[in-house]
Parts: structure tokens; C-alpha cells; sequence
């Protein structure tokens, strides 16, 4: 990134907000479908800061620009903000955010704009309660970029495909009746979808119009009557549909409309009509053309807890596919370990290079599933790095000395989305080294084995898994799971095992959910540790007792060794060595007719009883 | 009660709605001060209908009346309601409760009655966010009893008395300056405590006007400002009040008014004032007198958590109790078993009688903290029980069979306020006896000894004390620890370990806290299972590791023997039973010189290691 043009650029948005009397304006890592991945024709706040991470918040005013982003890129952010006049601001807990920063350095009177397109409801009920109160006006219906991106890259143009029928369970006309069955709970008369898992998941298609989320940009309006004329609409480029995928559409009771056509579809609707929306995924630009006194029902969508309900055949192809990454697996470790005890020099890139090559010969490969963490030592202990050409660490130690090397890794199978974590000792791990790593086990442990009411908040059962670290004075900031979708998002609601997190009963814990379980350990400058398997809620299978209500417990579907060279085994209880021995007997057995050669003595002697 | 009297009096009440065109009221079991135990003058709901239940609410319409009381009063409420014409209501999770069934059942432009003065601020909203999409109007502005309950007993007039000045760390003058702070931070310029704890913790002052709690009828009103006039008044019967005491209170800063006088007194402030009060602890009958305008900061009472924050003196206090209260247990239980050994037939009430008796002869002492449940078998299973001379069980078994008895008591004393649950066996106990005792004592560990984030919300450790019996698919339904005062109310927030609680901030964690930790084990018409200690949280003493924040721990206070005999110990884990041993080590030392005779012996017996 050339940094004169950083400097171009902000020099023509402070022109623009010049000319279009604004005090201020806010650019934020988003898009019209609050996505986690966004198409580059969205990356504004990038193209405008030069600043490469996945998380910020650009702020401009006539004699300010400042960037706030979270510790896990302040390192990054600083050398790329470095001599644009940008300054970093750094995003903490109990630090003023952009908002904050607004509330307090605007004066009476000021404008500040947001692209409404890329702003949620729930945002900006965010802003308007802070600027209220100031007297500051919110300006959400331009995008001051139009005439200074002259270069924009264009909307992405991926074709849609049907997800491959042999994997799915439900007919899209089946999940489309199941959301109109939500509607008529809520008592609304429409409902938009904005969110692209949603949308991918009600039509059994899936697309490629951002990396590692199989989506296509597109929204969806349903009525709650389904004989009523455009009953459910995809907005969509219909450049991406082929004509096969428009007649199975229309089978399924789905019409197409362009995608630009959601504002003028949602302008139509009548003060009689009640729209069901979720306010943390729907764009106050996709509403823009609404008349007043169109009544709203903000809920989560019925499609989030549809979609993380997992029907029992998919649970089965997400066990398949969990066995094909777990072979995968194996090759890989297997020859890692070879190269390195043969004395070849590999860097973390040389991690994440292998690991897409043993995957992508697995069969029904699309794509990781999110980009490859492999930190080494000290960047092990920033929990999202990510290794770039630019910046990597080689696997070097001294002779007589060791490191950790933590691995987060996953795929996109067209029978289920993988995610998992590893931490391999290289050289000579130390008695400290074990300790941690064998305290986190005890916590992934502690999680893997618990039973717990069905209905519970998920939230709510973090405590059990944090115990054995909070025992040790131990602790970690991310949360300790996350949902994951079935060839879908690999972060998907609406469960979320954190004890940060609300506890609404949305976050209830119900069968068939697939969540990570993924606790950690990070000494910052010196190493990361983090154990992450895949889990699903089932139900406790031939109860001992029924007079209390009924309960969950996780199964396991993640195949993989976890490194019984880092284990202190004086530092485990009876009940968790039997654990891991029983969890390293069920991985042998899972896999070890899938692989062969070096990587089934590497499987059979890392999955030996401790 | 005679049920005649029941018919008239729900007969005149009808008059009276019919004489002020109301279609309905609603009688609560509460008071201005929404206290957990109600002077007389406050039983309207028992006077009205004759249920001696702590808790329900009566509505009565022109042909209808009904009290709703949940499940540990259903079968005492049936009898009691009997030929009354009143329908017992239950209340329970997911069943409408008074409010769904007023808003169901009314017609549009009813008026429903409430006396304001037993109504919280919130309550309130509830009623009202029901009834105006119903149209129907809320009156409270009136006690429609006021000519029909003619002989209505007075309010109570128990002198005050000063906390012994040797169990108080901190003057009323310090702490009204930490309010004052508290008020401040908040941006209030007035602050209503309606609360009695509150107050009573706030002056250092400790009355008898209610059963088991020591505090006495007031309001206060306090101003931000100190050296204002007025600036800390005490709305009370002047006629407790000693003159010395009066004195004191001036010497604090604290003037006196009529009880009455709150009112006016609130009437008086202006639209320029901020008042702060806690709208589940202020009635809407006290500020019938503001004028409209004045502000309002919704919010937990500064006290709440000053007061639930206890000294390292009060702490040191509390053992001291905690010791007595041990003490005077074992010679209980010496006595009690010995007494059951010789033949002797022994009834609930009889456990009652004892334990007040045992524990009166202990310095400090003032009352029970709140009313005894012993329970035998299936009543033991009810986990409100309370044993009365028309409904109790005599301890009796058949040869060769056992039971399990329930016994929750608690005492006040000066320094400090105790609550202890014990369950014993009676007779020959069973395998199925002990698995429950056993399950439910290894949650009483798993809490015991975890340890947690400094400022965690209460609600988020729970887990870690169910996750035994989770994994037993056995639950209770009631929180697992309340907090306790220090010769105050043995129920206090704001600290609550119940994970069907909410988990705002005001709910952390903080060292110098008391908590219960009785988990529990209800196996209907069977028995009933509770083991409660009483805890302090603590600083981690000499942290192992500083990197991960601050941590707490628990200090068990409470000292007296678990009885073994009710243990499996090969479903303990070695930690468990150490844990077990450690704390019968730590009871006979703390006891062993307090007591002597039948009562050591019973002691040093008691306390064996496993």
C-alpha cells in the first residue's frame, strides 16, 4: 500500500464532507449483510486506511482520522497506520469506542455520516442514543465514497450451486414452510433476510461471493401467506442463477427479483403489514424506501435457530466428514513431524500450505473454513494471528530448548464445516509448557463431559468449563464456543458458550446444535494454547433419571489426537485420563482404516493410552 | 378461622367495589417497604382470605376470587381455601399468573385496584405494560379495606435499639458518606430508601418490629448534599426512638420525621431534583405526593452493595458466630440423637423447640433468623416446609427401614446471622439415601472450593456447584446461594448464585460478601436433600499466577459436622473427600474447646476423617 495514496484519499473524503456540510463521518467493517467476511467492493474502511484487519472502525473529520481496532491488531495496525495520518485507537474494555470519541469532540449542531447500506438497525440505535442526547444528527442515506472510489472493484459475480442433494435433509419448500410457521408465532405478515448463511440455508444453495463462508450476496422477502402473489422472493443478481436453479427455486415456492430490488419490494409494504427482522442483521439501507407506520417485530430470525438445529442425517455426514479431516489430519502431522525431525527449516505459511493441500484431497473439498491460524511461541499467544508473507515466524529453537506451535484450522466440506485446534510441541517442551497445556485440557475436558439441562442458556455452562483454569488463576478473553454451521458458517449463532454473553433464552442449548469447545491459555511474549474439538448436543442417552427434567451432553465428532507429549499426567484426575484415553481409542478407531503408511504409525502411536 | 368470616369479609369487599365502581383488586403480600416478612397491619391478603402462606396474591372480581401461591403451598393453601369460595390459583413456570389472568378475563375500560402503598415501582410497570394494551385502567391510589377491616391490628412499636457498638466496624456517619458518594457517581441530587435492611444497616440501628428480620419500620431520605437542611431524615414512629438514640443519629447527620411525613416530604422536592431509588424496594403509594417533572435514576440503592460488603471485622465477627452457632449444634445433636437412641418418639416440632433452645444460651444471641424447616421424609421433600402443631410428622420408622430428616435453621445473633441446612439419617438408611446424599455433597464441594473471576455476575458460577448432579441428570429448582447480612436479614442481595437468574453487573462477585451454598435433591413423597454452609468470598491468598486478573475464593464459616454416615465414599473423588476431611479437621478444631461431654463426644465422632 502506497501511503500517499492514504493520504489522496482522506484528503478528498474531508473535500466531500466539505461540500456536503458533514462534521464527520463513520466507516465501519460491514455490508449490507452484516457478514463476517466482506466482498471487496465493501471494504471501505480498508481501501480508505490502508489498515488489512478483518475488525476496525474508521472515523474522519476535518481535523481528525483515527482508527479503532481490538489488541489483536494493534501491532499490525500500528505499522500500516504509521505516516497516514491516521491514528490508532485502540479498542479495550472499558475504553471509549468511536462512539464515545463522537459523543464527546462533536459539538451541537454537527452531522455525521454513515452509509446506511452498511449499517445495522442495532447500530444505529447505538448512535442515535448516543448523539441524541448531544443534539448531533445521524446522516445515513449517502455513501460519501461514491465519488472518490473512481476504482471500486465490482460486486462479486460466483455462480450459485445447489448443495450436493445426497447431503441434504430438508427440502427447501420443508424450511421455507418452517419459517412461515415462525412468522405466524410472531404474528407477522413478512419477513426480511438479509443475513447470507439464512438465506443459503433456506434455498440448499451455496456460492462463493466471499472466501471461506460458502454464501451469495442476496436478500429474502417472505410472506407469512403463502398463496399470496411474490409469497417469497430471492434478490439476487441473476447473472448467478442458472436457469435449472431458477425452475427448482420456483418449485420450491421462490421467485427471483434483482438484487437492488429489495428497497422498492419493502416500499411497497402498508402501514396493515407487520415485518419480522432482526436488527443485528438487517442494513438500514435495505429499508430505506419503507413508508412510516409499517410496523416492525425486531426477533431473531426463525431460520438462526432452524438452521443450528442440525436434522440427525446431517449429524451423520458431519461425523463423515470429521473422520475425512481427521485422515487429513494425520497426513499432515505425519509429514510435518518428518520434515522437521529431518531438518528442514518450515515457517508457519509452510503450516497453513500443507494443511490446504491434505484437505483439498479429501473428497466433497470446497474451501477452508476460515484463514489458517499457525502462531509459533509468542504469536501463539495473540489469539487471531494470522501469518502473512509479510510477517511470519520460522519453527526455529535452540538447541536444548522448546516452543509451542498452536494450529486453527478448518475446512468446507460439502458434508459438514470443520474447526479445530492443535498446539504441537517443537524441541524440548518444558515442565511449564505442560502445566499450561494440561490445565487447558482439563477445561476442554471438564466441557466435553458435562451434562446440563436441555433449554439452558448457553452462556450459562461456561462456568464448568473454566473451572479447572479458574482453579489455577487461569483465564482466557474469547469465549469458550462458538455454533458452527453444516457446510456454512463456521461461526453461526445463535448458542454461544461464553460467560460474557446475555443469557436471553434465544441462547438456549437444544439437540442437535453443533458447537465448538475451544478453551485457551495465552502468556502474552512467550506462548498461545488452545484445544478446540467440535461437539453436538444430544440427548443423555438410557437416563439414569427422568424425575429432574431432561438433558444434554455433548458427543465429540472432531477426530483428531490431542498431544499426549504435552501431558502432565500427575496434573489429570482419574476421570479426565480416562476421558482422553477413551476419546484417543474412539479417534484410532474412527480413522484408522482411512489412512496408511507414515501416517498410520503416526495415528497409532499419538492416540496411545496414557 | 372460622370460614364464615371468609365469605363476609370477601362479601364487604365486593360492596366496596361495587360502592367505587372497580371491577376488580388485587391483594398482594406485601408492605411499603417490600419486606419479606409483613407486620399484621400488612396481612390484608391473609386476613381477606385465611391462607397463612408467606407468600400469594388474592384477586377478587364481582364473581370471582382466586389466590395464586406457588408450589410448596399448594396442598396447606387447598385446606385453608376450602369452602371459602376462593379458587386456589397455582403458580407456576409457564402457568398464566394474577396478572395474564386479570388481562385475559377483564373487558376494555375495567379498573382494576391495587393498594399503592404495598405495590413496588416495578410491580407496577408489570401491571401496567399488561393492562393498557387491554385498555384497562390500574387504580392505586386507595385501600379499599379501610372501612371494611375494622379491626385491623396497629403498626408494630418496638423500641429501637443501637447495634452492639463492639460488632460495628463502621459509623453511621461513614457509611451515609459512602452512600453519599454512591449518589454522586449516579448524578442524583435526593435518594429514597424504603428498604428496611437498608436502613437499618445504614444506622447502625436494629429493631423488632417483624418476626426474624431485626430491622423496624422507616423510610429515609438523603440528599447529595450534606450540609443542606434536612439533608438525612428519618421518617419513623417517634415513640421507638430513645433519646440517646435520637442523639446519635443528629450526631450522624440524621433528623427525624413522622413516619407519615415521607410523603409530603417528597412532595416537596422540585423538577430540578434527581431522585434515586430502587424501583423493586420503593412502593408508588410514597411518592403519591411528588409533583410530575421530578427525575427519576432507576437503580440498585448505593447500600445494597456497601451493605453486602462486609468488613474484615464483621467477617471476623461472623466466625466468632459462626463458632457459637456450631457449638450450640452439637449439643442438639448430641441431645437429639441421643434422645431418638432412647426410645424417645420425636416430632418436627420437637427438632424446632430444641434448636431455638440450644442456641438461645449462646451470647449474642436475639431471634431465629428465620422460621425452622425440619422436615421428615416426604415433607423434607418440600423445600419450604414448615412443620406446624396442626400439620407436623413424628420421626418414627419401621424396623429395619430409614428416613431422611431436613433440617433448616438459622439464628441472629449481634454478631452475626447464621443459616445452616443438615440432613440426618433416621433409622436404617439405604444405598438410594446415600447416592442422593452423596451426589448432592459433591456439588456442596464443587462450589465450596471453586474459584472464580474477581466481579464475575453470581448467577454464572452456578454451574460449577449443579455440574455433579447434572451429570446425574438431577436438578433442584432453587438457587443454590442468597446472600446473607451480618445480623440482618438472612436473605440479601445483590449476589444471588441461581443461573435462572438475570446477569446484570450489579450481581458481581466481591470479596467480603456472604453467600449460602446449599445445593439440594427433592425426590417427591420420598425425601429431601439440602447441605448448606454459609461462605465468604475471599481473595486468592498467595495466587499461583497474577497474569489472568483477580480471583476469588470461599472461606466456609459455617462449622458442624456433615454427617459421613450418610456418605458413599466411592463416589468421591480423592479431591472430594479431602476436602470433606479437611473441613471436619477445620469443625473440630474450631469447636473442640466450646463444648464438652455428650456434645464433644458427639463432636470428635462427627468429624472422622473418611
Amino acid at each position: 500500500m502506497n501511503k500517499q495514496n492514504i493520504h489522496d484519499r482522506i484528503s478528498n473524503l474531508r473535500q466531500a464532507l466539505v461540500e456536503q456540510d458533514l462534521t464527520a463521518i463513520i466507516v465501519p467493517s460491514a455490508d449490507p449483510h452484516l457478514s463476517e467476511y466482506l466482498p471487496e467492493y465493501w471494504q471501505a474502511r480498508l481501501w480508505l486506511s490502508g489498515f488489512t484487519g478483518s475488525v476496525g472502525t474508521l472515523v474522519v473529520t476535518a481535523d481528525f482520522a483515527g482508527l479503532w481496532t481490538d489488541s489483536r491488531y494493534w501491532v499490525h495496525a500500528a505499522e500500516q497506520l504509521a505516516d497516514t495520518g491516521i491514528s490508532l485507537q485502540k479498542l479495550a474494555p472499558k475504553q471509549p469506542n468511536h462512539i464515545d470519541w463522537l459523543a464527546a469532540n462533536l459539538q451541537e449542531g454537527d452531522s455525521v455520516a454513515v452509509d446506511g447500506n452498511v449499517l445495522s438497525i442495532a447500530e444505529q440505535d447505538r448512535l442515535l442514543s448516543a448523539f441524541d442526547a448531544n443534539d448531533i444528527t445521524l446522516i445515513t442515506d449517502r455513501d460519501v465514497l461514491t465519488n472518490i472510489w473512481t476504482d471500486r472493484p465490482a460486486l462479486p459475480t460466483a455462480k450459485l450451486y445447489a448443495h450436493d442433494a445426497q447431503f441434504v435433509a430438508q427440502s427447501g419448500a420443508s424450511k421455507l414452510a418452517a419459517v412461515r410457521t415462525g412468522m405466524t408465532e410472531a404474528g407477522a405478515t413478512h419477513h426480511l433476510l438479509s443475513s447470507l448463511d439464512d438465506i443459503a440455508w433456506l434455498t440448499n444453495l451455496r456460492g462463493a461471493d466471499v472466501d471461506y463462508n460458502p454464501v451469495f450476496l442476496a436478500h429474502m422477502l417472505i410472506t407469512a401467506d403463502s398463496d399470496a402473489e411474490g409469497n417469497a422472493t430471492l434478490f439476487i443478481d441473476k447473472s448467478k442463477v442458472s436457469a435449472e436453479i431458477e425452475q427448482n427455486l420456483k418449485d420450491s415456492g421462490i421467485t427471483l427479483a434483482d438484487y437492488d430490488a429489495i428497497q422498492d419490494a419493502l416500499g411497497a409494504l402498508t402501514p396493515e403489514d407487520l415485518l419480522l427482522l432482526d436488527p443485528s442483521k438487517v442494513a438500514v439501507g435495505t429499508l430505506s424506501k419503507m413508508v412510516d407506520d409499517v410496523g416492525f417485530i425486531e426477533q431473531m430470525a426463525p431460520s438462526t435457530l432452524l438452521k443450528s438445529v442440525k436434522a440427525d442425517a446431517d449429524i451423520d455426514h458431519v461425523r463423515e466428514a470429521m473422520r475425512q479431516d481427521g485422515a487429513a489430519l494425520c497426513e499432515f502431522f505425519a509429514a510435518f513431524e518428518q520434515r522437521l525431525a529431518d531438518g528442514e527449516r518450515l515457517s508457519e505459511l509452510d503450516v497453513d500450505s500443507m494443511l490446504i493441500d491434505v484437505r483439498s484431497k479429501q473428497p466433497h473439498y470446497v474451501s477452508p473454513s476460515f484463514p489458517t491460524i499457525a502462531g509459533f511461541n509468542e504469536n501463539g499467544a495473540l489469539p487471531h494471528y494470522r501469518a502473512t508473507p509479510e510477517s511470519f515466524s520460522y519453527l526455529d529453537v535452540s538447541e536444548g530448548e522448546g516452543g509451542l506451535l498452536l494450529i486453527d484450522s478448518g475446512a468446507q466440506y460439502q458434508n459438514g464445516t470443520t474447526d479445530i485446534t492443535r498446539v504441537v510441541g517443537i524441541g524440548q517442551v518444558n515442565a511449564e509448557h505442560k502445566r499450561d497445556f494440561t490445565t487447558v485440557l482439563k477445561a476442554h475436558i471438564a466441557l466435553a463431559k458435562a451434562h446440563f439441562p436441555d433449554g439452558i442458556a448457553s452462556p450459562l455452562i461456561d462456568a464448568i468449563c473454566r473451572a479447572p483454569l479458574w482453579q489455577a488463576q487461569m483465564d482466557y478473553g474469547h469465549g469458550t464456543g462458538h455454533g458452527v454451521g453444516y457446510f456454512l458458517n463456521v461461526h453461526e449463532g445463535p448458542q454461544v458458550i461464553a460467560y460474557s454473553a446475555s443469557t436471553p433464552k434465544e441462547r438456549a442449548m437444544k439437540a442437535g446444535m453443533i458447537s465448538s469447545n475451544e478453551p485457551g491459555l495465552y502468556r502474552e511474549g512467550q506462548w498461545g494454547i488452545r484445544i478446540e474439538n467440535l461437539m453436538v448436543n444430544m440427548p443423555v442417552q438410557q437416563p439414569t433419571e427422568t424425575a429432574f427434567g431432561d438433558f444434554l451432553n455433548f458427543e465429540t465428532v472432531t477426530y483428531c489426537p490431542i498431544d499426549t507429549r504435552l501431558v502432565e499426567p500427575s496434573l489429570l484426575t482419574p476421570i479426565e485420563k480416562e476421558w482422553l484415553n477413551n476419546y484417543h481409542a474412539q479417534v484410532y478407531a474412527e480413522l484408522n482404516e482411512r489412512v496408511s503408511g507414515a501416517a498410520l504409525e503416526w495415528l497409532i502411536e499419538r492416540t496411545k493410552a496414557l
